[in-house]
């Protein structure tokens, strides 16, 4: 019988006690899997006197990450306080000690990935960080080996919960962006402010992840473009509907030769496509590579028990090769030579899709002749238009779906038409998704 | 830099073409993740001849296996023939010769895979078959790798494309089961005749397989229940339809203590479940945990490219352990402990669950009570029924749900129910899925 390998949690928030729910009820069966002992040794937070719905053995909780970082007795540390400075601060020092890391942070991986990665490389630990997308939906293992066969072409995830939660509530029961906002908070789906899942920025940091291990380099989290869901109304999501769309909020990238593009966004998504029909709090990544052909992965993206199903399945990787006396590990982004990928990364002004825009327009003659005048000056071409209802001398929604245009022309036309006097309110621009 | 990794393919057929298609496409990416060179060093089939669809160089191919599994650079044997005897003679060989093995086998797995697993055990030696469920989706990964936190409740799948094809053709165009079955044929998306796809029998091979891992011990493959969609006319699917399912041909295994159950049959799915939503010759794999919840992996489950995908993702893996000296690699059952889990085979006629039937009956006044009065001796009570046209002194449809009911009550009330003389033609029997 090999040695017990030893566990060091930092952080016992939500996470925290997934994982550690997990790792107590689940023993048994870890154990079977591995043929060795997960010991939990410590777990440190700033809080040790809070009430939480997990209990552990008097004598495991600290309120010093360093007795965690410093005992040569644990094997793998699992960061799991989130934020940048502390928890880089941490995970370099674990690496720094020997220790290989599990980790759920996102926001650190896409901003400040690359010196956690190439420090683990340089020290021959283990990085993991299964939990970082998709919650407990195994697709960075999927990325990083199961498609690792192929040249990836396109990745397009639905990957904020909350984002979709709003955005299912609105399409279903016709609720206003703000209202929807509400009941997510209610049902503790969201933050409050929900800024960061509204916004884009965490579906942005996921995008990022991914990103980095189809190159094997670090991608720059500034470049990915980013719009949020909350200038939509409930009014979008119809008309969506009735061209055969419902609206998603999408983290896409594509590869073609050397350049990449990622991009979070609200887009219209076919409904005879799979990705329109994941609703309420689900994610989904949809892969799209060279050999294979499309795969998606779905499940839930966020919450206790998904997300420490992800952080344990990588404490159970580590924990297999240590206890074969391997130091050898995956390397983070799943490439062993280092020689840099040799990318581009493309421009949104370069996007060249079908758009929605819903105009908001006084009910006179010829409006729709000049809207449709200047989108013909920028070379776009109208697909469909709907154009229904009339409040008195109020204003009326022309709605149109066009043919492929390109995102510089799309924004030179908005300009123009924004300002023409017959409009009452900037225009809704949604990009369709399409293959 | 490392040395090479030498692989050797026996067989030389479809999967075995999309193997070296991408061992030779994409050579450079493998090598730059790997970071070693794989090295196809001989490929082995009884026809040598043939003009095949990739080109090899001169003097890899072999009509001896045993130029492969005697060859003592080959470090990774690759059987890609299918059927019983031979391949599990090469396996079984290669392993005693020390090499690590991937198979696409799925029948050889399901039916006989208890001696190559303990013989890989023995020897130290990695047996890989991430392509012998789902064709290119990392299922089988997933589920020995990236759900292991997990104890799993119930793994549903949509593992058989040709059927599911058929399936799609029947619903959406109204063809009956022979022409949907020609169309399939014509398209290169089934044998003729068909019968391991249609009859259950290849979806049972792929949920043997999967119920194994889970158990950690090979899953005996007679015991699961098979049922096949050969006896579905386009009016069932119109009616599911009409009751707000779709038809599909699902593999299903529940674990709950220590009772299992698997088996494979057509079942009504509702339409708001993402299952309902796979379509064509896509596969799907929905499995639930018990941290995790649901989770969904999807893609193409069959063909030359996926599966190679498949089979070349775990070359590499193998390839990353051989590289780095390491004997040691994931069990293949992903279970390190050899204590037999103790499980018993639940029987079918246990099972509860709603159920659809479809009747065809004389129009005359009376038969709905008589069939109703058989089902309530049954203890089983309806939930809704249809029943709509009529043909002059024609049979007619007479189309019912019901609420839970229990397999073998169903049993003993359909076998009185089809003596009743005005009944003129076997009931259609098709289960209901749910939550």
């Amino acid at each position: 019988m090999a040695r017990d390998i030893n566990v060091g949690i930092i952080g016992f928030g939500t996470v925290g006690s997934g994982t550690v729910d997990i790792l107590i009820r689940n023993q048994e069966i870890i154990k079977r899997r591995l043929g060795v002992n997960l010991v939990l040794k410590s777990i440190a937070d700033i809080d040790i006197n809070r009430k939480r719905d997990v209990m552990v053995p008097d004598g495991l909780l600290t309120d010093r990450a360093e007795d965690i970082l410093e005992d040569p007795e644990i094997d793998i540390v699992v960061e799991l306080i989130g934020g940048l400075k502390d928890a880089k601060r941490y995970l370099l020092a674990a690496i720094e000690n020997g220790k290989h890391v599990v980790t759920a942070n996102k926001a650190l991986l896409a901003e400040q990935g690359k010196e956690i990665y190439e420090l683990a490389t340089r020290k021959h630990v283990g990085v993991a960080f299964e939990a970082s997308v998709g919650g407990g939906i195994p697709v960075i293992r999927a990325l990083r080996e199961g498609l690792c066969a192929n040249r990836i072409r396109r990745i397009t995830g639905i990957l904020n919960g909350t984002s979709n939660f709003i955005l299912t509530r609105m399409a279903n029961e016709g609720l206003t962006y703000e209202d929807a906002v509400k009941s997510a908070i209610r049902m503790g789906y969201a933050e409050d402010p929900p800024d960061l899942d509204i916004n884009g920025t965490d579906a942005a940091h996921k995008i990022t992840i991914m990103v980095s291990i189809v190159l094997g380099s670090p991608y720059p989290f500034d470049e990915v473009y980013r719009e949020g869901i909350d200038k939509l109304s409930p009014d979008d999501l119809r008309f969506a509907d009735e061209f055969g769309y419902s609206i998603k909020l999408l983290a896409i990238s594509t590869f073609s030769d050397n350049r990449v593009q990622a991009r979070v966004h609200p887009a219209m998504v076919p409904k005879g496509h799979i990705l329109a029909n994941v609703s309420d709090v689900f994610n989904a990544v949809f892969i799209e590579g060279d050999f294979v052909g499309p795969n998606l992965f779905y499940g839930l993206g966020a919450g206790r028990n998904p997300t420490g199903s992800a952080v344990v399945s990588d404490i159970m990787s580590l924990a297999r090769h240590i206890s074969h006396g391997v130091s050898y590990s995956i390397p983070p982004l799943g490439y062993s030579e280092n020689r840099k990928e040799n990318f581009v990364v493309e421009p949104m002004d370069y996007l060249n899709t079908p758009y929605y825009f819903r105009f908001s327009a006084i009910d006179k003659p010829g409006v729709l002749s000049k809207i449709s005048g200047v989108l013909g000056d920028n070379n776009i071409s109208i697909h469909s238009v709907i154009q229904k209802g009339r409040e008195i001398n109020g204003p009326v929604p022309i709605v149109m779906l066009t043919h492929e245009a390109r995102e510089s022309d799309v924004r030179k036309a908005l300009s123009v038409i924004d300002n023409l006097d017959v409009l009452t309110d900037k225009t809704v621009m949604i990009r369709v998704y399409g293959g």
